[in-house]
């Protein structure tokens, strides 16, 4: 068995550097635990004097990753860069087809490539590794696949996103506003300085429910988008109101099979302020996962960050050193099925509904009206006058409504004159 | 590679059973991933035909399980029998020098043997698994081998334990002795019906422990037992009082190294209530790791039942399909050290202490007075008298004390004849 491993990291970021400077420190160790000896023997970035945290050898840097490939003989290829397409998709690409391994943890690269490269690893008999991808140094995508191989996986579901946790943590613990908190968040690296939106619409953390949902459900991942709402409408008012219900606000990531039909979906969610996922906060991550045998599972880790998302590039690097060729996806390509989605109209849930109206007589007969003729009726309803500005804001909390009717009874009261903006809307979970 | 396992299951009480019935249904799934084909070639249980609760081939039944090694050609071994010595360690002994595999979810057996067993496995180049010995279906062993290999770990802790968490959690909320608690246990499964003392006394959670230490430490199973206190003394009284210091009681396994030594310990604990660890209720077990850089790290499931544990059985069995040959304990036996143990005579910790002591006066200030000559100073006391019987409750946090001084200090006071019984203790987390 071979002994030597020649790796190249491409993509010199946060995460890129701090993966280069743990692998220098740690070669010993891996030695040690794995009976292998690595090389760095290239490294590539845009820039190559840009200032970063960690030194880095510069009679090693290549400003094209291409010709790494080209010119020097690598066994593992760690894609840092992370775009969903572009340098990123061609370097895997062309690492597996020359039988490079590859150990990324580029989550939009695998929930939209995932599939083909996964085929293209399987082809040329060699791993690809995306740990790193879902919950950073929660090992959760080598827990369903390794650890809870042959349970049957039910629904799996969690705080996926650390930003819009922690913002919505801030939020409800200073009670300072979205903008200034995101601004915050920024500042401390916690949230993308420039465009944020992936992650506060909740896409982010859509596509590591598509990822999870294909290890638990051996499916191939999704391409449609279900129910994906993000946090971005979510006022400090809406704290203070969930507050006295004995909620708090929780955007969550969901995967579950209903029928045999796949139902993914990403959006706010009120939580029991008693329960578990109700107390992860800040920038956590935690999934749960029922199955059977097994029972719960919950992991709960840091998840983002340099540090723990090196934990998880480290675990695929060890498991590659260790001669532990699988698939990708837990099991065979051919085997992967195309699992129908579920139609979100179909959908029975309690909603939270926060409408800011003109406090005037008449208005909750509007809307009281509209939810009767749409069948939706009403466990909660609370009203708070603002008589200075002579508004209010009504909140409704439903029984078990259907989606489809919610959608249009909400739309069609948004329409009405009275009503000041569009509604906010949180499901119950 | 090899296509075809011959597997033997000894011992077919409930996990033996429950994994033996796994593994007839799931046959076609382990081929799906593994691609490896398992036919189960022989049972053994003392015992033919006691009622179980799946059915078994009788054709394959050994009541001798030497005998399966002598007459059939077995490629793993599963061993269910669960005791620390006679049959569970000879027929692991002789599997792994015949070179078959072993999976257990033995924890005597690992906890007492594991180091002889491990390097038994390593020289005849087989597998020695025991996933299921800690935790139950928590993946934690494989998280700490594979998942977080290169982490520097610097503590481990948790509930390790699901039949004192039960009993605890519910005398807390029933405010039923514990007595009557334990006898409920029994009946539904929670406790060992005949002798439960080695769950109660904290043993078994030490045994996990010392698993714990050594695959996060890189150590020798320890020998010593430096810390071990159970929940036998712990009465409804001590769940009232600390309920309004705003605290729970949770039975705890801790280790982490203290200056390079390494101090193991189980004892009861109090936890505040708003904490994580607090709220992991009834048979949950839990465990939460530190390291650099993955940072904090949680993982909570079922601690124990057949099904969990037959979950973690079958991840054992799955890497040994795949033809993952590791090292028992991540590293080489060459390579585990052995760790100096902490002095616990050393250790600093604040202090619950509730004495039962005659309503007179003076008793108190001849505790207040043994307190100082020892130095322990105290951070709030609590006086409770039952005037019916003519005695009281005496409550002590302390602040942060000596072991040693605390021990010799509550002896001292143990031996004054107003002091009615010897005092409960609790430590401070």
């Amino acid at each position: 068995m071979k002994k030597n491993f020649n790796i190249a990291i491409v993509g010199l970021g946060q995460i890129g550097c701090y993966l280069l400077n743990e692998l220098n420190t740690k070669k010993n160790d891996i030695l040690i635990k794995t009976g292998k000896k690595i090389n760095i023997v290239a490294i590539s970035a845009k820039n190559k004097n840009k200032k970063r945290q960690f030194r880095i050898n510069k009679k090693i840097f290549y400003t094209n990753p291409l010709k790494i490939i080209k010119e020097k003989k690598i066994d593992i290829l760690i894609e840092a860069i992370g775009s969903s397409d572009g340098m990123s998709k061609k370097i895997v690409e062309i690492a597996l087809k020359n039988k490079i391994h590859v150990v990324t943890p580029n989550k939009a690269l695998i929930s939209k490539h995932g599939d083909y490269l996964a085929k293209l690893a399987e082809v040329n008999k060699v791993n690809l590794e995306f740990e790193a991808s879902v919950g950073g140094g929660i090992p959760i995508l080598r827990t369903i696949k390794e650890s809870l191989a042959t349970n049957k996986i039910k629904k799996v579901y969690g705080i996926l996103n650390g930003t819009c946790n922690y913002i919505l943590s801030e939020m409800e613990e200073t009670k300072d506003s979205f903008a200034n908190v995101l601004s915050r968040a920024q500042k401390l690296g916690y949230a993308e300085p420039v465009n944020p939106k992936l992650d506060l619409n909740g896409y982010d953390a859509l596509a590591k429910i598509k990822i999870l949902s294909s290890l638990a459900f051996n499916n191939k991942i999704s391409k449609s988008i279900n129910l994906m709402e993000g946090i971005e409408n979510i006022e400090n008012k809406d704290f203070e109101i969930v507050d006295q219900l004995n909620y708090k606000i929780k955007l969550l990531g969901i995967t579950e099979l209903i029928n045999n039909q796949l139902f993914e979906r990403v959006h706010p969610c009120l939580v029991k302020k008693n329960t578990y996922i109700g107390n992860v906060n800040g920038v956590m991550n935690a999934v749960i996962l029922k199955g059977t045998p097994v029972g719960e599972s919950v992991l709960q880790g840091e998840g983002a960050g340099p540090g723990p998302t090196s934990s998880a590039l480290m675990s695929d690097l060890l498991s590659i050193l260790r001669g532990n060729i699988k698939y990708p996806f837990g099991i065979n390509d051919k085997r992967r099925k195309k699992i129908k989605t579920y139609d979100v109209n179909k959908y029975l849930n309690s909603l939270y509904v926060r409408l800011e109206v003109k406090d005037k007589p008449g208005v909750l007969s509007i809307i009281t009206k509209q939810l009767a003729k749409y069948n939706i009726s009403v466990q909660r309803l609370i009203q708070i006058p603002d008589h200075k500005r002579k508004t209010a804001s009504i909140v409704i909390i439903t029984h078990e409504a259907n989606e489809k009717n919610s959608k249009i009874c909400f739309k069609s009261i948004n329409r009405n004159k009275n009503i000041l903006k569009a509604p906010v809307l949180i499901r119950l979970f």
